[in-house]
């Protein structure tokens, strides 16, 4: 099985926060968010391995921030580590200022999936190769130029 | 503000799991109870307190076996302590056999939640009395006995 | 087959009204709401019996009162009585008032389910052992003490 | 307020039964079916007094007959009688044979409604001019000639 | 294969904008209408060939005016050609006044439908008959005397 | 107003295909995606002018391709040409294959929005700077790598 680059796992997911997605206050709700997190996490696992994927498990998730009716998501999810039949997959969130544009960051968490073969039964996945120092410094550039993606 | 006890925040949700709560094994995706275990700790929070309630976190939540289409989850979600603006809801989730009837606990998490104002501002929460140790062994033996609820 | 009580059966459902269940007054539409009890009853059924059950009919149903974006509404069905392979659920619907507490009847029904095996055809199903007066007693006492459930 | 005939408020609703309307037979849930019963109706009402209406009630509904996914199912409303703030509305449900077309009634029911004003209370509405024996009669020659609609 | 008449597969469908269908400014969102009319459409073209189809293509829709939330939308979809497998079917779009209950037509599209076979292999489709012109003027005369049908 | 790039409206949306996007066959529903694509078209163009937008129309689109349950579609939308108050989306629809990765073109499409105020009346946009000749031949060799973005 051929290793792959944390970066091959790339996904890239945008939503924007529609009327149920919302409490009284017109704020997205916590479990929306974890909702789509989970699922855009999931995308990355499969993109890594080329498997069914099923969630693990979620770490602490923290949320500090309201996000508003109308607002802008960006979710960037990539494999951090791969171990037998199980992938870690880091996730970050941002949101959008609806006037400026700036991007905040709002929200990470660590989803863990494993791989398993039509029965269910878990199945090896390929080695995760991490992002380098340099690669890490390109991408802060990139994101530091203004750069959505 | 009159304190309350834990009992008194004790909200029951029961979901059927659909076709749109499943991945491609047919198994309820893990977002999809996150998101439920959200709302369902979300109205006990405001059970404990009366006033709107925001996510705040939500600790590591683990998933160690697939909950399949048609089945039965069961959620009962109780603050646990309170202090200043903030509460702590403690929530179960079992899932039963669909011909057994036999209920299984399948997953637990610790959700966390800010009482605010109209204007998203923190307002404080009455206190939380706990559970007596008397009242936990009478509730085991609720269960026992093959409650329900 | 062995009997079953009525209280075996019991099922709470518990929900927050989202925006996408109102209509232009920010009112729960009756459709909406026929359509929770409908599935809440349909579990309870489940429970009694064990099998696949389908929706036969459901008696008169009348809305009294408006109830809010952002109220929440709690159902509690159990199985009332059994004959050859159908069921018939009675359901209580109640809404909280967001800031007292307080809990109001809202709604009721009687919803009928026929037990099905997989091809659909009716299958028998356990007799119901109705709640005594004692239990009946015993349930208005646990309400009375403010009990949620 | 000028009257208004039965037929100007005719309703019709098509919907296509999709994976999350169904149970885990393959089946259009009972309540799925209310809920675009009661919008359609609504719809109807509105049509009729032109006002906000809000569901009063719903008399007894059966369920006959399997509707499978991927069935057609056809709703017709038409507001039957109305007095001083309130309408009753007729409503009649078609599923056709996905092979031949064919039409068969599967359900009906009556819903009741109250035109509201923006606050909430009671306001009158037209009254309604039932259809006569010679359009019902055309009715029916119109629906034997194998129109749809 | 027996020809049919456009009219025969005349589909009407009636949706009422909920909130989960609009943007920030209240109005029903393009992709919203956009899904709508596909289904209308599909649903026309399976009566005319009692076939699963699948959406081949869409014209140009143009969105001239704005459809507000609580509103009320019709369509009517017809196929109006048909060649080989492939069948075009014309859809217009109203959107009713709330209090006057005048009909504006606010869109038309055209979609392009294809019937296949369990395999999702093309398979012939019977010939439309399109409407002549007197089947025209009397339509328009229909909708002329206030007829929302 | 300082004019914009096209590579600043860039938004990626990733999809997966649920049971309720799927019709009879288990194929995405040609309307669900038009949805999808007209979301991600209305936050490209939100980028651009950082004020509300409307759709204002859709050019042909086709569909040339089944896309399955449980495939992962990607979408790319910038936009491409503004003038007054009017922006151009161009996206890109993109499936990936399941076992191997591989990523084909499934659909293109043009939608045009209107920048608007909260009175939905029309307001100028910035210009767009198009991408030059280096910049598309730079996006190319990146797709070329095997970049997934």
């Amino acid at each position: 099985m051929k290793s792959k680059t944390s970066k091959e796992s790339l996904t890239i997911n945008t939503e924007l926060v529609l009327p149920n997605d919302t409490n009284v206050l017109g704020n997205l709700m916590g479990g929306r968010l974890l909702h789509w997190m989970d699922i855009c996490s999931a995308i990355s696992a499969h993109r890594h391995c080329g498997r069914i994927v099923v969630t693990a498990s979620v770490n602490n998730v923290s949320f500090n921030q309201p996000i508003k009716l109308g607002e802008i998501v960006t979710m960037h999810a990539k494999v951090s580590r791969a171990f037998t039949s199980s992938m870690e997959v880091f996730i970050d969130v941002w949101v959008e200022n609806n006037n400026t544009g700036e991007r905040k960051k709002c929200n990470e968490a660590i989803y863990t999936f494993v791989a398993v073969d039509q029965l269910g039964n878990p199945i090896n996945v390929p080695e995760c190769i991490a992002e380098t120092e340099e690669e890490k410094k390109d991408l802060m550039a990139h994101y530091a130029e203004g750069n959505l993606h």
